[in-house]
């Protein structure tokens, strides 16, 4: 089969790589869908994160289930599948609590499993899942081709904007600022608008993504970034900052932009991967009470919640991708979205 | 009148200054009937924080209004008054919130008034209070002298116990680690107890504190730190953490304590006033979805819900005060509590 496999900054190739072959009992073999390339891919891309050797990669992807273990009880041959961004058991202490992420036995995508064997990613034909039942989510009601965007967010982006709002404690009547317009910012404010708040300020300065904003339940946006931006938050606030901010970046100018927008008591919901470790003024907080929660999604658990109102369009998650490009262009997704041609590439087997 | 001035590190006496004097329409004036010695006191007695020149100190209190301005109208003349350690107007955007502590218009015991008037501190024999409704709490009903030093803990060290674990989120079934066993960590044990978390693990060493813990609701004491400590509070929590930490210290050490014995997903709830910068290392919290949460409590907030049960005697935080004396000896009362002597001193003008 071919999979996309990154040998370093720059250098993304789509290649011949052995077919998957299912394993023990408990696993599954997907054939891809839909798969699309992560903002954090980009890290690796850029040179940020090194790359040591030649690696699989892509962690988003839907598909259909073509073999199954014996054991494995909840999918079944022919589903549709959403795959989180990483795996989990769904049965350890941690997946009990909703935390997948945290999952005891959990496994990355193009990383290994417990017996050492080579776990394919997502931008490929083909994905071994080690564990399916604890990993896939199954989409068992019929929809059209159309939703498949959609479908393939709940893998990260839009449980991820979801995380932010829901760790912030987004609710009915809530003044919501998102510092960040990528696809994750734009999902979070899906979130925040569907969790019932009411005032819903976009940090954007980008027009495409600022109207896209407008369209998911922005219903203010601030150009201005820093001191300006605070101000201009705190003008939409009445004065004292936003109940709640979801940090969609994960700089330490997006983290310090978030902080100081958020109202005295508030919240910041954060998901951006901390890049060059943003800093936390412990003082600031402390003195402020303004608190700080969130951390990689656990996408996993929110599907059962986001599922049906994709499929119904009640949220439309699927725009966020701006470019759709055949899987053998993977190498002009990364530079499109390196390049800031696109938001999102969803890419096609 | 007799008041408390701090002079310098190790240097607190007891003077005669002016008596108060009822100013504006919305003031009181407030003879003092208990007052004490906070941890946060001791920063200036033992040179930590400068002292440029002699000072009032002392900012927990209660007492009886003996005189109050025309347009004051929830407090009366007679009342027996709780005053929480920092002052508010109860009506600005942030009060409305119940973050009395970043009040628009709030105040400092020992400081100034918006006209630069002195605002006597609360180690004194009188205190004249600038906004009397906005910031005084009246207890109508009836009640023992035993229990006054139980009200005087709704100034400070129970109201922030239960700001932590307000914080952290705690509630019926929680599991809870608290860090700390001074009278804040000891309150915070009452708190997640009527809160109604099932596991209590108070991490102390001293053993009169840990009898109060247990008395107080700890159902585990774990003496170790660091590494130690953490694996002891895992094995007490199904090797996870525990579902809320209350870090009641404010150092790098116990931040780190509290961080590390939390569970993915979980929560910290932190008023420890950080001394010193406790670190947050953010890609640890982001990885293991671990919240940070807490500040300054707004303690005015919480005293309608604390104080009928401190009423009626079901939560009993007045036995953290270990040591009564006049207020003629405060200088053996801070001696007492810088050599550890005492958790807590009740200083009687």
């Amino acid at each position: 089969m071919r999979a996309t496999v990154i040998h370093g900054a720059g250098d993304v190739r789509l290649e011949e790589v052995p077919d998957p072959v299912l394993g023990g009992a408990r696993e599954a073999v997907v054939r891809v869908v839909a798969a699309c390339v992560c903002g954090s891919d980009l890290w690796r891309y850029r040179g940020i994160a090194p790359v040591d050797e030649p690696k699989r990669i892509g962690h988003e992807f839907v598909g259909i289930v073509e073999e199954v273990g014996a054991d494995v009880v909840d999918i079944a041959l022919g589903d549709f599948v959403i795959a989180p961004f990483s795996g989990s058991d769904g049965t350890c202490a941690n997946c009990r609590n909703g935390v997948y992420t945290s999952c005891l036995h959990g496994f990355d995508w193009g990383g290994t499993d417990a017996e050492g064997r080579l776990i394919d990613a997502g931008q490929g034909e083909r994905v071994r899942v080690p564990d399916a039942d604890g990993t896939l989510f199954p989409v068992r009601d019929s929809f059209e081709d159309a939703l498949i965007p959609g479908l393939l967010t709940l893998s990260d982006v839009m449980g991820t904007g979801h995380h932010a709002a829901i760790s912030a404690g987004v609710g009915p009547g809530s003044t919501v600022a998102v510092v960040g317009d990528g696809a994750v910012g734009l999902c979070a404010i899906i979130a925040a608008k569907r969790l019932g708040a009411t005032t819903i300020i976009a940090m954007s300065r980008h027009e495409a993504r600022t109207a896209l904003a407008r369209e998911f339940g922005a219903t203010h946006v601030v150009a201005e970034r820093g001191d300006d931006g605070v101000r201009a938050v705190r003008a939409l606030t009445g004065g004292i900052g936003a109940d709640q901010v979801l940090e969609c970046v994960g700089t330490k100018e997006s983290m310090d932009q978030a902080i100081r927008s958020t109202r005295p008591g508030g919240m910041v919901g954060y998901v951006g991967v901390p890049a060059g470790g943003p800093e936390l003024p412990i003082r600031r907080l402390f003195n402020t009470n303004v608190g700080v929660n969130g951390g990689v999604a656990s996408v996993r658990g929110y599907m059962a919640e986001l599922l049906p109102e994709v499929l119904s369009g009640a949220i439309r998650p699927g725009l966020v991708f701006d470019l759709e490009l055949p899987l053998a262009e993977v190498a002009e997704a990364y530079a499109a979205m390196d390049e800031r041609r696109a938001t999102k590439v969803l890419l096609r087997p």
